[in-house]
């Protein structure tokens, strides 16, 4: 993975929380961030993870970062033990920056952006114990746009917490078996099968897809590939392995939601 | 209409999406533009569409575009056929670029901003087939947002796919009839009725607005006009007729909602 | 308080409305400002106030105006007596503008920031009776983004309407009174009673606050101090105390919405 850029060609700042679109918590940090930063172009990620989701937040910014250019500052902050004894990291991988708290929200996009180095960051003196994204996160993450490098921000750091990857089981000889870790706005269910792990079974196009009781044909390529009101199975923008209903909602209308199992049979069924 | 502006003068990209709030997608269609049109200035007119609603999409961005300034790129993405054989479009109409889906999203704009020229986009290899906004529209718009031709793009095309305005019905000499297009946040009703169409059908301040069996009478300036709690008709910023309740709403109290008849008698009633 | 900055170091544009994360008026707003402003930096600081809630708008503008940079033009729409005979207002106080209607949203943050002077606009010929965010309040805002001077948007007016601040009551020697003035994303109830009235009633670490029938121990410093589930009071981010259950939702535990009475009874209890 290269380095990152020189300082002239950061400035992009990316906003990843769960403050939602209400209240003025995101609006604060844009504020803080052009305060010490008065050229950076701050942006949203998302402001959408639900209330103290970190699982769901390592996850949208394992599939968010590599698609911001290199030398962008990602700010995440998802951070239920705000004030607590959890730490604060800044860190580099993969030529982006990431800030946000020790909670394992920065740990799926660190392995996967590869080569990460991170630091400590120290709590400011007056800091509020409850809004760390405002005066801790926030002012680290315009360093880094400014041009700060990762080393000025803190003690290099080794053992930041990582999430355990969600287990894929292989069920017999033809068979896996993972869980729908996403809803996402149109009812469609992400499951933690990658096309990885799919092609690494010999997973084909006949596969059949069980989300409860119900089977789904076919692993497709969009969802307009089967009829309106149909189920569908197919490989997401992110590699994941989707069960959606064309023109519904999978989550309806499979009765399913986050934690379901999720079984994949392979290849021609006999 | 005036032509384009040269590429110095180009640079804000506006984006119109289903994506909602939540999820990483609008947040990775910034990250991609900037990461090829890194001086654009890119802002969001909303990602609040309905999941897969492109009629209202299609009348968001026909009561925006002129808002934004000449030179402005509107990269709209409300794709239920996502990678299907709908074609994917950019075109220039009234001074302004327009990058989305064939599926009748753009078609209302380009007719209101004239002198439009169409070209079709060439799905990259690679594209995911699910997220054409991420792998085609975004980049299309950056390269617009960088100075690129129009022509630069694709073959030209003629033939996009124009949605059918609403039908207004003549009721007899002195009444209109059409329908409510959108509620608003505020649940106000807008009405397919436009200004043009009241005052070529010699509508007055005193027609009588019905909805459902609720009459409302007078066209008013501002929901002020009546006191709290009352319906009140006027035709709104984007020069709809409109029924709302001053201080409460219109789509409650009158229990009308996208589809409803609304009717509207002209003159003084005799 | 400082001046404001000259106009070269201005361009800071941030919006908070009412207008929600669908429909086109906060989109629209981006693109009045941008055309008028090509080179201000537009960014939210919120568009989710509860519609017409101007009261909580008054709030969210008090606990977020110092934390953007001096020079900064907050454009406040949250209107709904938009085309009545209600002025509209451009002010400077504390190094930064504000641009809305004079409601009352203004009054929090004129009052904190300190030295406010004020300025009446005109409402432009032509202005759409139903949306002077986008023909009045974002046009002004990009004349002081631009760099234009209070004293040219209108005459100066001293009598902008003031909110009343909410009534703190004491009750007895040892007990203080507020209400829930704010539920925030989280289920969090902010209150009316803040760190100055607390400290200066003597209020410490002891103090018990009471939620309808339910008693909270201690004045702490952030969520993780109690054991999740457990409810907790803190002062917060913005200097008010907070009623919040550790990973959970107050307002849903102690079933308490904004107006709840808040009592605060201090120091160690005999």
């Amino acid at each position: 993975m290269p380095p990152p850029p020189p300082p002239a060609e950061r400035g992009l700042v990316a906003l990843l929380t769960d403050f939602g679109c209400g209240g003025h918590h995101a609006g604060v940090l844009r504020g803080v961030l052009l305060g010490i930063a008065p050229r950076a172009r701050v942006v949203d990620l998302t402001h959408g993870v639900p209330a103290g989701d970190v699982v769901l937040a390592a996850w949208t910014l394992r599939w968010s970062w590599r698609w911001f250019p290199p030398g962008s500052v990602f700010c995440a902050v998802v951070d239920p033990g705000v004030g607590s004894a959890r730490r604060a990291l800044a860190a580099a991988a993969g030529g982006r920056f990431f800030v946000g708290p020790d909670n394992g929200l920065l740990s799926f996009a660190l392995r996967d952006a590869g080569g990460p180095r991170a630091v400590a960051l120290e709590t400011p003196a007056g800091a509020a114990p409850t809004f760390h994204g405002r005066d801790l996160f926030a002012p680290a993450a315009a360093r880094l746009a400014r041009g700060e490098s990762l080393a000025a921000l803190g003690p290099r750091v080794d053992d930041w917490h990582r999430l355990a990857e969600p287990a894929v089981r292989r069920l017999g000889a033809g068979a896996l078996a993972g869980e729908v870790i996403a809803v996402d706005r149109w009812g469609n269910l992400v499951t933690s099968l990658t096309r990885r792990e799919l092609e690494a079974a010999g997973c084909g196009r006949d596969a059949v897809v069980r989300v409860g009781r119900r089977a789904v044909r076919g692993v497709h390529r969009t969802y307009a590939d089967v009829p309106a009101g149909e189920a569908v199975a197919l490989v997401n923008s992110d590699g994941h392995l989707e069960v959606a209903v064309n023109g519904g909602r999978a989550d309806e209308t499979l009765r399913a939601r986050r934690g379901t199992t999720v079984r994949v049979e392979i290849g021609p069924r006999r």
